[in-house]
């Protein structure tokens, strides 16, 4: 194994955010699933677009959120994601620049236009999510190149890369790749929904392709179709290298095959927006352990990011976490 | 002078906002103008662009952002502008009617693209503005319909349009349509530097073709070529049927030919940005004046428009502004 030139290849669905505030009856007029991510196509799209109001549009996608975290702790990384070359395409593809992520996946130049993910947030500040995949459902193995899985440290993929159909194939080809030089690869379950749409893949994937499994209580139960955290809890045990497992304001908990550590939730003043928690975890989590930290310093690496993340709007950070490392001692 | 279908025609610049943060050296090294609006060409757009940071996207536009107060006021609008037929242009439409204004002007369907004015944040809080006026180059008098201008009660052109060549013809039609139907025409000065590009033009219109002025103290002073406000002041008496000039936390100052009023600003806890608080004050007026209120009831509101707008991020509204008037006893 040679040095890394990565610490962390992200592998998701490339997806700008137009979001929009919106009245609870508009979410149950429009049948959408309140609080869940769904998956709607073009004429879908365009439709509740049209009759959504008036937007704020930004960079996200889950991998691409964690990618951010990462970075902002100064992590290197690079994301491999699929746009089109249309400005939307343009602007996610800036952002990843702005935020010091390498991102060279060519633009498609033909077929759907870039993803977009219509997020309607009610008066209770619950996001709900639907996202036309668009350009998407064109990353394909080729995407993947062998050089540049082979020098990150992990190659961390989004559960929501199994609903573009060829997407799977190019995370199985990036996690043979990884093993092949030494690597580790890593994955987020995403989303309940998304468990639920791909169960078995996501078993198979845990028992035999993934070193490092992200999922919170709920995703994690949904995999196993168990009732209790504690249920899951004792699957997922000596399964995996590491399973870091986040529980919300209960914090998280980190399983190794040696050992299980319980790591406080940070305490924050007030919780804005959830979204992109997951995401935050994950990013801060793997800048930790790719800088061989312990297991508790990773969570609380991680649990940082997330509480920096849902202090506000939008699903990524605004104060640098470098900063916010050092003020906890954790630099 | 029939009924009229709309309270406010507004005609402007149709740009979406490129916001991100920035360091001071970041403005020195590009050489921009700090705390101003300068215009750039389309290469030092991409330019720009390139090498600034991730950014947040969303609809501005001086009249625009007007217009977007009028109807968070309950106010009837139109708005005229130009945009490309491409996705920021889009964006554009959906958020003029998620707001509840009405835009007709046709896409461009070739030539530049949709104007964007990339927007950087120092940590001081100020905003330094940098327009690529794209296809707002393309706007002319054939955008001007005779029945819709003849149906506002007020047209309400922002300064800006001065730039861009062709648009100030489609203003000057739009003003005799608006007086040849018994309807007024209001005017802002947009900004300083604005001013300074267009003041004899600017001169000339103020003499003969408006009837309302918004401007600030220093947009003012500017115009007049003095050094104090009150000099300003005495050169605009009686040359206008209104002048409102605001003052920033000094309040504003709206002058006819029968009376003036000083108007104290509204209390507000913390300027976040005070980006839009001139659109904001004229909206707000407009909202009162073709309600037919009183001039200190309309700078008022046009005072509450603009403390909402520059208490967060963001050139308009996030609370409605029905609920502030109806919470000051202003509905």
């Amino acid at each position: 194994m040679t040095d890394a030139n990565y610490a962390v290849a992200g592998i998701g669905n490339a997806i700008v955010d137009v979001v929009a505030h919106a009245e609870d009856d508009f979410i149950q007029k429009h049948g959408l699933e309140k609080g869940g991510m769904m998956l709607i196509d073009a004429d879908q799209a365009d439709q509740l677009y049209d009759e959504m109001g008036s937007s704020i549009e930004s960079s996200g996608g889950s991998a691409a959120n964690t990618m951010a975290c990462l970075s902002s702790y100064g992590g290197s990384g690079l994301f491999v994601g699929k746009v089109r070359d249309d400005q939307l395409g343009r602007i996610f593809r800036h952002d990843m620049k702005g935020i010091g992520i390498d991102f060279h996946t060519p633009a498609a130049e033909e077929g759907p236009s870039t993803a977009r993910c219509l997020v309607l947030v009610t008066p209770d500040a619950e996001r709900t999510m639907n996202t036309y995949l668009g350009a998407c459902i064109g990353l394909t193995p080729d995407d993947v190149k062998a050089d540049e899985i082979a020098g990150a440290q992990v190659t961390y993929l989004e559960g929501y890369l199994w609903d573009p159909p060829q997407a799977k194939e190019a995370f199985l080809k990036a996690s043979k790749i990884a093993h092949d030089n030494g690597r580790q690869v890593a994955l987020s379950l995403s989303d309940r929904f998304c468990v639920d749409r791909h169960r078995d893949e996501f078993l198979d994937l845990v028992e035999n392709h993934v070193d490092i499994l992200f999922a919170n209580e709920d995703e994690i139960k949904g995999l196993y179709n168990v009732d209790t955290f504690d249920d899951a809890f004792q699957h997922i045990r000596g399964h995996l290298q590491v399973a870091a497992l986040t529980r919300g304001g209960k914090g998280s908990v980190v399983v190794t095959p040696e050992e299980t550590h319980i790591v406080d939730a940070e305490a924050i003043s007030r919780v804005v927006d959830t979204t992109g928690a997951g995401d935050a975890f994950a990013g801060g989590f793997l800048h930790g352990y790719t800088r061989g930290k312990d297991m508790s310093t990773c969570a609380r690496l991680g649990g940082l990011a997330a509480a920096e993340v849902i202090s506000h709007f939008g699903a990524r950070p605004e104060t640098p976490l470098s900063q916010i490392a050092r003020e906890n001692g954790l630099d």
